[in-house]
């Protein structure tokens, strides 16, 4: 396979990353479906609920029986009985006869409908006045008003949210099929790299990228591999890189930032079987000097050893591998949580590149407000500052002051709001 | 404890919220450090970086040395070794001399600055040409440009992600102090629930609620423990309240939706010890019928027993009590992600009154539309059916076609964009 170096346009990345194919298959339980992606169209083994069921604490009756009835001009029933909950018995409303039913209870045989305890007074043991009418099936659900049997009721592709596994739960699915998390196994090369729980002599320093990358895996629904370091030589790290494949769905190198180390990673991975070059530059920056490949089924990447540079660039395109990867139906809608902010200071960018900048958020009097945390991507606290990242587009050649911008944030949390 | 019947506005019953406590401190491994919750402040132990970098492949020189050089008129420099990647090689540079040096090396002693080596032209073994001068300090990070000893580099109460992350393996931190996650038990009741892997007879429906609200528990950071069902009686829930209060920091009971149930609940909650009543009804529909109380440091909570009913609820007010559990300084910025869309059709809403309606999102000519999803509280598929919820104001009479509103979503993915 000839290495040419010809940089892509973000777009393109993202086009040649939604190729990917899903890893795989599995069945898991019910209580680890939440966040999981369902392989396969599920459909409604039974009518959900099974049988009429009242909304209301009140009396169960025939619709009919009360048509006309009024505050002023009262229908009267006879009681014949109190429905108990959860269960069937026997019990069986004829015209002009109530029952009395708690919410949540299925209807007596005959009743058609429900009249809220409010609108009713018993006279006597046996006797009912009711001060409105109702019309069949006021506050009653019927069979398969969630979902009739038969019904699609989940598509595959479907990341599960609370109330998906709600509904398998109604349906009783004890085993989920889903898409395997993707396996993504993570090394750091560079001989200048020791492990985090060495205490580094002159002119070494810790592995910082193996932590962030692992927990931006585990943040976008991949299962990380920590692999730990790599020296930077040729049989070492060919030798590391296969074994990683024999147990991963994606390898990511994060290199050395020299020269030397990033062509290292390219001829290790032009030495696998079948390997296919798809990205080797992306016109962006930081992070310009990326490759994504293929090796039979496996991606393989290698990110830029600058620990802010690998950073972005996973959050922009790695997430989307992990996405492919992970089975989603097309895209999540949700995918990147945006917030709009002010620009607080003008931005300059080289026209033909895309710039991802780093930004921190602050409440102004003009409302929210994004400004720019410059600094060399070598720097993890560059990262550690800001909330979020802006593009700024290819054909733009700068951002001002006050521009209303996007803000991709780094974090969020879920459910809830105010 | 008196029982009184005062229905509180959402504004209330947040404020209420927001005096909970955290409930406690742990000391996790820094690989299970992601999305929790730091207890502590975090200072520097030492400068990060430890010592000057080399933030490019080039050539470590004393800046003075180059002043003056351009394309025209070079400068000449005597070549004085090459830096090893990772050691302090006790080479020194002195005026007039440079060392050839990789991306991430230690500078040499006597180096301020490093020339890119596109700008240098080696003449043979021992003399460099340099076409462009340096600034002190030019192409390298000094100690510290990360974080300086003794700052504060990450807060209490910051949520971490994978930059924080990094930025404690980059100072070997191990072991990280954070909240607990809040532990919250989750029980059933309802005579006519079943548990999940069990067949319903007529009458009886599988228990929903455990697994919503469980799943909306763990999304928030909670750690749920399902307890299982309980039959509607004072003793039964009483016992299994308590026991479940010895090992919950939260108790949470999705009760049957029949008024009768709703009293046991709180009648069992005013049995507790040192209890105290904090809400009782929330003027919002759905989920008016809501309890929230204490016991001591624990945190109580009587949830309707519908199943959407219960969700939105749970999705408004019990993902923040989680929130306040785990110790957020203040609230995320981006708590509860929102998108704007159009909205469909008018929707009438009661006056003094919040509604939060479940609404779909679909792509329409005139852009994201968001359509009302209307069905009676008890059918879990108006959740499934939906992509998140629109608030409408207290003081609102409604909603108009075309109005453009915010839905905040259930779910999200997180990292990345396009």
């Amino acid at each position: 396979m000839e290495s040419f170096f010809e940089v892509k346009r973000p777009d393109e990345v993202f086009e040649i990353i939604d190729r990917l194919h899903p890893t795989g298959e599995e069945t898991i339980s019910l209580a680890e479906a939440l966040d999981r992606v369902l392989s396969r169209d599920l459909t409604a083994p039974e009518d959900l609920p099974p049988f009429f069921r009242s909304t209301m604490d009140g009396y169960a009756v025939q619709a009919k029986s009360t048509f006309g009835a009024s505050e002023g001009l009262p229908a009267f029933f006879e009681l014949a009985g109190e429905m108990p909950m959860g269960r069937a018995d026997g019990m069986v409303v004829k015209e002009g006869q109530a029952v009395k039913i708690p919410t949540g209870a299925m209807l007596p045989e005959g009743a058609d409908s429900v009249v809220m305890k409010e609108y009713c007074h018993r006279l006597d043991e046996a006797t009912l006045e009711v001060a409105r009418a109702v019309s069949p099936l006021e506050n009653v659900i019927q069979p398969g008003d969630d979902f009739r049997q038969g019904v699609v009721f989940l598509k595959k592709g479907r990341r599960l949210r609370p109330q998906d596994v709600g509904v398998m739960a109604g349906f009783g699915m004890m085993d989920v099929p889903v898409f395997r998390k993707p396996r993504v196994a993570i090394l750091s090369t560079g001989d200048e790299i020791v492990p985090v729980d060495r205490a580094p002599l002159p002119g070494q320093v810790r592995d910082i990228n193996q932590y962030t990358l692992g927990a931006l895996c585990r943040k976008a629904g991949a299962e990380p591999l920590l692999t730990g370091l790599c020296p930077d030589d040729m049989d070492s790290l060919k030798e590391r890189v296969q074994r990683a494949l024999t147990r991963a769905d994606s390898v990511w190198i994060s290199g050395g930032s020299s020269v030397g180390t990033r062509d290292l990673t390219l001829r290790v991975f032009e030495s696998l079987p079948h390997f296919e070059l798809l990205v080797h530059g992306i016109s962006i920056s930081p992070g310009k000097p990326t490759i994504i490949g293929r090796s039979g089924s496996r991606t393989v990447v290698g990110l830029p050893g600058h620990v802010a540079s690998a950073l972005v660039v996973a959050a922009v395109f790695m997430t989307r591998i992990i996405f492919r990867l992970s089975g989603y139906a097309g895209l999540p809608r949700n995918w990147g949580v945006e917030v709009e902010a002010l620009l607080s200071q003008n931005i300059e960018s080289a026209n033909g590149r895309e710039d991802y900048v780093r930004v921190k958020l602050i409440e102004t009097d003009e409302g929210l407000t994004a400004v720019p945390v410059f600094g060399k991507s070598g720097l993890i606290s560059t990262l550690v500052d800001s909330d979020g990242l802006i593009r700024i587009d290819m054909n733009s050649e700068g951002l001002y002051r006050g521009d209303r911008v996007k803000v991709t944030l780094f974090d969020f949390t879920g459910g809830g709001f105010r």
